[in-house]
């Protein structure tokens, strides 16, 4: 194993200190008399629909999470976005005599839209415990009487049970811990619940701006996203960028009988499927020409935790069911620090029992477009049109007109989605960063994971470009939470440590 | 303009007699006087859903054409098939005394299914009137009160208003007039409705061998389909086999983060859009191994017909707003002597609204390959799975177990669906099929249109390897009906030239 500077000063810093101890022994306990209650406060929260489209049930979410903060005396208050009825992000603040220092802890109460009809058995927002995952026979049980012990190997099934309510109940939950045991945050606490992450934060800069005195501070603190593959807590300095294109195809103005004029008229179907061939290879290595020409490369630091990490990628294969990954052999570590191009969805015409004779009249594909730091989403996107441009596509931005059908074989209709943002990353060397590491460290046995950037996205690039200050992500869910897809979960256990995570970050500066 | 011996024949044998535009006029005037009264009844008729899976409303469905049938004394009945409880067949009979030649009158009343929810304003199964095409700018009229004249223009919406319920309307009105004009059919005729051909007619073949007497005939005229582009009257001595494949490609066992994992985990979209092209080159030519193989050469006769059609596909073009079409230059009319291969449907994920940052977990294509004369459709379907086999996928016909997707990393489920059939072509040169040319020219102003065979498919080869006997399709629909799509039509004047053509068939034979 390689020891850098960096590693070994992060493995001393890292011994977890008896007070440190200590203390994780007390909010292990207060979680232990209170879970029964914790897990109630969850399922009424977890029973409100929050796509962030839906007004009237994300402001109930609003109003919820409100009265929790107002039970904790938190002086919770809506930051609302001047610009329109967007959902509003939640502040609240403890204030500590005489701290020198400000964190604000951050977690997003609005999750991604679902079809309930994919979900198995259960409902996105009518929460349910399974004795296991669903994949590995998990069955539903009960809400567990008063008496009856819990076993933290129980996931609690619904919309946001990870991502990311679990964040804002583990921080809520971890100021009752310290409560409870006398213990005061070692600086100023703030709290910022966003509404609309899963939309693209369309209105935090603006929140940003309009509250920027509010928000100061040393760093912001964010829980969201899953823990290693390996159960190893993690800490993570930087997130992917985002950006999300629907693409269509045209064939003819109207659904045609496919033996009357099939092979003779056009199919979309094929069409979008010739063009997203043309994107990408068959190892994936994506062949839009500059696709990875911006990337900033990794420095040393970065690629020592990488080669730190614990290598997941056949368990992660097998448990997947994949035979064969992307990336011509490279890991998913590495991969992750790589911009990305992906379908979220396709469709054209219907499948199964509705499929009919016909040939269907366009084909959509929503590509999603992971940015790494150094890419910029619009440069990412402008690539992007340019090769269907070269395809021979003629391209638009709304529905073609009869004029550019009769004049064009190949049309694309291109939608840059709103809510884009870029990479961000925080340098992993700072002494915020290195008090992060050694707080979540002391809470664990095992080595933590330190990774330079998730694979996921977050507008974390928003806060830093608008504020100065820093990002870190803590996250707490368990890695196969079934994240943005139907039958999402936390695994019990990762809500108690995560829990002690964040009392433990409460407390690490001094 | 090529003079063949066929044509000169058919010149000669078409000119209408006195007597044939004497019943033409008597047909005509018995419906401009009963339109109000026809029109209730095919709305009627309209208003019961009737996809053949949904045996509750096809026996609806079958009950009221049964009341259609006594109304005209038709001794009526089911034909079931044993086997199941399938939609049953409707046949009824009228016995000429005297008459030395049977024709059988086929129409299928099932109707190809829908999702409402496409549909522009309107339901499938609540019949409405458009002043004209949607397409046009027609909107939405009420039902005429009785005094009020109607326009043929006015198109009725709804499913199966053309395919094929308009068939089951045009035969019986053509009785009801011949029988108001005092004329007697000069053949026996026989009546089948049958109930499941848009699921492929799986249990016709059944049905034929209960009744094998009942069904015998010189020919089976069949009511189905659209007539030319052109609006001209058509003839069509023969119809494509046609089968369907669905077809689905797996990436992991669960939906992934596409953040988390994308572009380390295999996209089922880029899958399945590589295997799609590997299938059709950019010109549409099915480059699939000895696809075209067994495609049994057009004779001199069958050429001729379609050098003679009208040359329509420009006009087309400009409609359906095609800038180009495939097949490197050959017409709509040749094209359709080939097999072909359609993507009819295509999904993976979710699109729209419903989309979100995951890799799906599988891909799914229904595709439609239609056959021509020659073509066996289970040898057409092993060429497509060897072709998928030899783009080095696994092929299954269920979900691969846990072992196979560790091994195989392309795995391709195939499901043939039932009911497939072969391409069936009757001699255009018979003299039953001069009669019927004969007897439809002798309806209109027009040179009709005379094809070896429809682009569209119809179960006729397992009318012909029953029963010793042709089949000769007579379509009634216009051509921009929507069959088989949202918004299927029929323009009225179609439906009153439907009856007239088959008044004047009725009466053919001498």
């Amino acid at each position: 194993m390689k020891l850098t500077l960096i590693t070994l000063f992060v493995l001393f810093t890292a011994s977890p200190s008896v007070a440190q101890n200590k203390l994780q022994l007390e909010v292990r306990a207060y979680r232990q008399k209170h879970e029964h209650q914790i897990l109630k406060e969850f399922v009424d929260l977890l029973s409100i629909p929050n796509v962030a489209s839906d007004q009237p049930n994300i402001r109930k979410n609003a109003e919820v999470i409100i009265e929790m903060m107002k039970r904790r005396q938190l002086s919770p208050r809506l930051l609302e976005a001047k610009s329109t009825n967007a959902p509003p992000a939640i502040y609240g603040e403890w204030t500590i005599p005489g701290a020198k220092q400000t964190l604000i802890l951050y977690a997003h109460y609005d999750g991604q839209p679902t079809d309930p009809k994919q979900w198995h058995e259960t409902r996105p927002w009518q929460p349910v415990l399974r004795s296991a995952a669903l994949e590995t026979g998990g069955n539903i049980i009960g809400m567990p009487s008063p008496n009856t012990a819990i076993d933290p190997e129980w996931r609690l099934y619904a919309r946001s049970s990870s991502d990311d309510k679990a964040g804002v109940m583990a921080i809520l939950t971890a100021l009752d811990a310290l409560r409870s045991a006398g213990v005061k945050p070692t600086s100023n606490l703030k709290f910022l619940f966003e509404g609309e992450e899963e939309a693209g934060s369309p209105h935090l800069a603006e929140i940003i701006k309009l509250n920027h005195e509010l928000l100061q501070a040393e760093a912001w603190i964010i829980c969201d996203g899953p823990v290693h593959q390996s159960g190893r807590k993690q800490v993570v300095f930087g997130v992917r960028g985002d950006t999300n294109v629907d693409l269509t195809v045209y064939a003819a103005n109207r659904p045609l009988h496919s033996g009357h004029y099939g092979n003779w008229a056009p199919n979309p179907a094929y069409v979008l499927a010739r063009l997203l061939t043309s994107m990408k290879d068959s190892e994936g290595r994506i062949t839009i020409a500059g696709w990875y020409d911006d990337v900033e490369a990794l420095g040393e630091t970065e690629r020592s935790a990488i080669a730190e990490a614990p290598q997941y990628d056949n368990q992660l294969k097998t448990q997947l069911g994949l035979a064969k990954t992307e990336g011509e052999g490279k890991t998913l570590l590495e991969l992750i620090n790589l911009p990305s191009l992906n379908v979220n969805g396709m469709s054209s015409g219907d499948v199964g029992a509705l499929a009919r004779n016909v040939i269907p009249t366009t084909a959509t594909a929503v590509l999603d477009l992971r940015l790494v730091k150094g890419n910029d989403y619009h440069r990412q996107v402008q690539r992007l049109t340019e090769h269907i441009r070269k395809q021979g596509f003629y391209i638009v931005e709304r529905d073609p007109t009869p004029e550019e059908r009769q004049k064009h074989p190949l049309i694309a209709k291109l939608i840059h989605r709103s809510g884009g943002y870029n990479a961000e990353r925080t340098q992993m060397n700072l002494p915020i960063s290195l008090a992060v590491i050694a707080a979540v460290q002391s809470t664990s046995p095992d080595r933590i994971v330190k990774l330079p950037t998730s694979g996921g996205s977050l507008p974390l690039s928003i806060i830093t470009k608008n504020l100065k200050t820093v990002t870190i992500t803590v996250p707490i869910a368990n890695y196969d939470n079934n994240q943005h897809a139907e039958n999402e979960n936390i695994r019990l256990h990762n809500l108690w440590e995560g829990i002690e995570t964040y009392a433990a970050l409460m407390t690490m500066l001094h």
